[in-house]
């Protein structure tokens, strides 16, 4: 049985670090196996967020809530103080990294080969061999040197793409699944406390998907049949997570 | 010793073949590997180029030329009459496919699976989870069944896409590769009869790829070392064959 998480983030926020985060494993997947051209996509994808937005300031504000917040816990006698603990250096590293770094990707904006590509690779079909002979020309190099500047290429990203890894998984861990029905593939709930992601989990053989909408305290989930593209009117059974 | 093939076409319509020629090959790189939600990225450049402009005119016009040029080429005694009229039958074939088919990707318009991927994909990271929780669905999927999807989808393009192969072989086909010298990086020829593609191999050790331009009667490739980014002035030994 395949069981897939859908995720639907409530602000703004966890919006930029869900999409950070989506970039990020592909960056990863485009380094762990030669997806040729393709990795490309992502790279530029990142370069494009991070000219628009200087995600730094409100990262390195939510390492210090977050810093404050385990600091807190520390004292209580009921917490894994170890578990605590290797939170807090894994942030306190990852901000001291952050403070420091220039704006992600900035530099790569003077790598004369990635931007060549970039200009062409929203174009439909103009990354041909005449469009961009350069890129003929690496895809050619041994998989192990293109893997190598690859990853160079990445680490621009690194600063800012570790602590909102660690902020994500911070944001997951503060609710466990529960089991829930959604009659006539209809669900909605509210919470007292502004949540800021839902996540559903379900299993791929009951043949529909998830889509969440909702804001703050109040979320709502229409299940949708994938072979005929409407709403289902099944119960479904899922789980249900809500962190705030 | 890796050798590299690059080619420049030097009108419009060749232009657009290589384009498709490039797509096709993207197409078919697709289905033979599971690269994931990134097989998309030249099916909807298909669907866009299609859309802009429907090539089956030119196309049709171009194999009843190629075909009438075969036919006085069968009656001269010193021709492979074996290899002319296996042509000739596979230009037929595709005349009359491409004759009665609809626009290419006509179809897909109507799939709302790919409607609704293909107005994020051009996004930057704007096909994540919770953009589309349909692709993330679908992703899930055993990947026989999404290759079965996906040559289906292929399938709307091959009437366009395969008489675009037949004639751009046709056109690689008529001119021999000559050993040339660019001294200084650089090499320009002309030729009395039209020329329609510029056709450079050099093997990969050279460091370095050519940049072509040129025009109908003329042409000039310029050698650049990929590692500077910056023009050759070394002498550069390549096979170039200039095809009309």
């Amino acid at each position: 049985m395949t069981e897939l998480i859908y995720e639907q983030p409530l602000n703004e926020k966890i919006r930029s670090y869900l999409r950070l985060e989506y970039l990020a494993q592909q960056l990863q997947a485009n380094l762990d196996d030669d997806h040729q051209h393709r990795c490309f996509y992502p790279l530029f994808s990142l370069c494009e967020l991070s000219e628009r937005c200087d995600y730094r300031g409100e990262v390195l504000k939510d390492l210090d809530r977050q810093l404050f917040a385990l600091s807190k816990w520390q004292s209580l006698p009921s917490i894994n103080d170890d578990q605590v603990e290797l939170y807090i250096s894994k942030l306190t590293a990852a901000r001291d990294i952050l403070q420091l770094a220039q704006r992600a990707g900035h530099q790569l904006k003077q790598d004369r080969f990635l931007t060549a590509l970039r200009q062409r690779f929203n174009m439909p079909g103009a990354s041909c061999n005449f469009d961009l002979p350069q890129l003929h020309y690496w895809l050619a190099k041994p998989w192990e040197e293109r893997q190598a500047e690859y990853q160079e290429w990445m680490s621009h990203f690194a600063s800012l793409l570790s602590p909102v890894n660690l902020l994500l998984d911070l944001t997951r861990q503060t609710t466990e699944y529960q089991v829930k029905q959604a009659s006539g593939g209809f669900y909605q709930g509210n919470s007292e406390q502004a949540l800021s992601l839902i996540r559903v989990k379900l299993s791929a053989e009951q043949g529909c998907y998830p889509t969440i909408s909702g804001h703050r305290n109040r979320y709502a989930i229409h299940f949708v049949q994938f072979d005929q593209q409407k709403h289902s009117d099944q119960t479904v059974e899922f789980e249900l997570a809500t962190c705030p």
